[in-house]
């Protein structure tokens, strides 16, 4: 799509975003980039001061900025109180979202005869569908993804390649799952027996619910019994291992690598840094952040924020680490002590 | 498989778990579910106590309790001593294990002329077999699944979808291995030259021995010479990474996201926690264990249990800890001591 | 390939690595072995002292040994300065590195209309091959490799089974990537808008430059805007996430389980250990080090060494290990302390 600035900042405005025109209306811009990779007939922006210095060097035909930036002369600025929320709009309406090949019904798709596929949904060459498994209309089955015996696939969802959905799962309408991703595999489910393990077979399954993204390679388990959960909305990076019977509330944002144990319940709204590791049968409320690299081994109160290893709230975290670093004067400082004392009780008992 | 609640406790008994029934004998059970989700025909079960208040909600035909416990008029209980064993044994009787799609060998498989198939194995659509490959009887190959020239597959082995083993790797009999996961990748095998990265083929290969089960997204090295292995009958669970040339006992579990780096030795019967990751070329003895997110660099006697980074026996980790969490206060008693101790001394030069 | 000793030695002398033949000159190996496997017609060596005590047993044709090594009567031995250098050259020279399968361009593979392949590539059964995708001559595609409209890939790339690219990325000569590695996915890219997370297209792509070398199962974002970028001659382990926007530098190493999170520039030559994470944002200099498991949360200087959680510099992160190690004695100095200043303390008031 090509727009004129005129109508970019109309569109804005028409978004909640207001904003203005300082310089040339009628140039036209068709995509977006950063300050430094920006050229003729792209738009770019400055969100993070940090890269000011470079609204003097960009060669973009126009920037987002806030009101009271300065821009060389020459340099068409659109003006608008938050340029991050305005370059977001402004990429979705410029580039709009990935469009999907148009493969229809593959005929080098593996379609069981008891499938039912939705009408408009794709199935690429090489996907896999097995008996009693409903896909939703306009749903995208990328090549390779495999979707196990009596699944059911909402509308408008996307597997990419090389997804699997072990049988029996749910997954919502418009739910986004990234390449390389497993779904429903069994978890760690064994009986100890004179010290060897023996298999429990888990017959529970996932459910995922509506307009949840999920990054690529990652594994969430089945439930022994029952559903492992990933509420409406949520949002999972990379690497991020869920397990049994696990529930995840709506609107959360896991970031790369998080590992959820089993029968966790993860409230709503729930923020979790790379890498933080939670175990197993507690309870996250609400709103909380978990920090990068947290290893949380008890419940977290809503609307709090842990950190460390054992987590603790992020400000005890912080003293503990600020008193850590200090340790080695701290230990002088005993040593001190020590000395001063031993000579004052010295002298002590030499007066008596 | 449907059973009265009478031929359900008299399997139990035969299993080595007695169990009497407190109710009407004669009710059947055909699936098992938790308190909170069973209905009609299902057998629940109570093992943690936290959930006791269940019982008197639960709308499970039966549910499998403590001989103690104290059940609502009208529900029937089948009295054992362990009801979390009882219950496993009631899952694999009632639901019994995944059933896997008979394929056949599928004419949409490819299999490479020199490989050579077992009776009654299932290789499905899309399943790649290369040159040189022995598949065992009754083994199942799921589609997406790669196997390069020279494995050696047991019988009744089970490679689920997009499995990837590549060549001269051995897996013995009943092992399983879930979607995603690779076998005999390349380890970070590189002789460093002039600041740069010189490649050392990786020549040696994986030997997995019998009845392993490893989790999905999981990643195993070959060695650069000889074999990495995996001991008969160890677990893991899911984007577990071990590194070329380590050994891993039989009877070992590890929980998900574990690292192990490359020629360690792993005795038998170890137990590795969540994000857990162990140094190269350290031995860990039988059956110890390694905390959640432990980071192990020194070799782990046989039997203890180690937690920390750096991994320390676990009751120095716990006093460790307890004691950086009243860090701030010990520092303010330092302050405290300084203080009086400094009033103590000034006095003391007073009086001289 | 099979070699007398005389013409290895002869061989590395030429490689730069002088190395004199002690003992049966004419006496052939055609393969290398550990000192514990090796065999009739095999070559071994001895790099770590540690393991000295098998030149006594084991039954190797040759040894490769430094100069000073005493070997048994018997043992042919081939000495040289540096063991581990000659046995890397000797097996790449024994055994050469992977040969590839020759599938040509099978006609099971998919490709789209508007693919460019080049001349000598073998593209494998299932794998797939988008529109506008130009492959460079002499690269292999795996079966199960899915390739997205728009990347360019190199020549003599490899892609093993089942990794995913997805459009618009760029893959140099050279380049290899590892079984169920996935390229491009969408980064965590949302903007919050009333507590729930609205999607930004991710509209850059990923650049790999040459000769990188990439293991199995890990994930590389693609950039919002501009590029994700891996250096020339970068090598990664297995199951390593990138965020979107980060660029790392040339002849980087990075072991298992490294997550690096959007928009960090990483330098030249750095090292990250297992289970490294880095912060968003940040810079690492040129030839950093970044210990196993360490949370890098600010810029790290060229050259130094982090470890920990918040990482510092590694002398620093061990002297607060060996300090808190040590906590509970430096607990009970200052109860003493306490003690002893109080009892003193108590005298005084007395005295008075």
């Amino acid at each position: 799509m090509i727009l004129t600035l005129a109508e970019l900042a109309e569109f804005l405005t028409s978004q909640g975003m207001p904003c203005e025109v300082d310089g040339a209306a009628s140039v036209t811009v068709s995509s977006v980039a950063t300050l430094e990779d920006a050229g003729e007939g792209q738009l770019s922006f400055l969100a993070n001061p940090k890269y000011e210095s470079q609204l003097s060097t960009t060669r973009a035909s126009a920037v987002l900025v806030k009101p009271e930036v300065r821009v060389s002369r020459g340099l068409n600025a659109l003006r608008t109180a938050n340029p991050y929320a305005a370059v977001t709009a402004a990429i979705v309406r410029l580039h709009g979202h990935r469009e999907h090949p148009q493969w229809g019904i593959s005929d080098r798709a593996f379609i069981a005869r008891g499938a039912v596929i939705g009408s408009g949904a794709n199935v690429g060459p090489g996907a896999h569908v097995d008996d009693d498994v409903q896909i939703g209309d306009d749903a995208t089955i990328y090549p390779g993804a495999y979707i196990a015996r009596g699944c059911r696939i909402g509308r408008s969802v996307t597997l990419f390649p090389n997804v699997v959905i072990y049988e029996n799962c749910v997954l919502g309408d418009r739910v986004t799952i990234h390449a390389g991703t497993v779904i429903g595999e069994d978890g760690l489910g064994y009986a100890p027996v004179n010290d060897k393990w023996v298999k429990i077979p888990q017959i529970g399954n996932v459910v995922i619910h509506d307009d949840v993204e999920i990054g690529a390679n990652c594994t969430i388990d089945r439930a022994t019994l029952g559903s492992s959960v990933i509420g409406r909305g949520t949002k999972f990076s990379n690497l991020i291992a869920i397990g049994h019977g696990t529930k995840i509330g709506d609107d959360c944002l896991f970031v790369a690598q998080v590992g959820v144990a089993g029968s966790v319940s993860v409230g709503r709204h729930v923020t979790m840094a790379g890498q933080a590791g939670i175990v197993g049968h507690i309870t996250i409320g609400d709103n909380a952040t978990v920090g990068a690299k947290a290893g949380v081994t008890n419940t977290v109160e809503p609307g709090t924020t842990v950190l460390g290893q054992p987590a603790v709230p992020i400000n005890d975290c912080k003293r503990q680490v600020a008193v850590v670093q200090r340790l080695p004067e701290l230990k002088n400082e005993v040593r001190r002590l020590r000395r001063d004392l031993d000579r004052l009780m010295k002298q002590r008992e030499n007066d008596e």
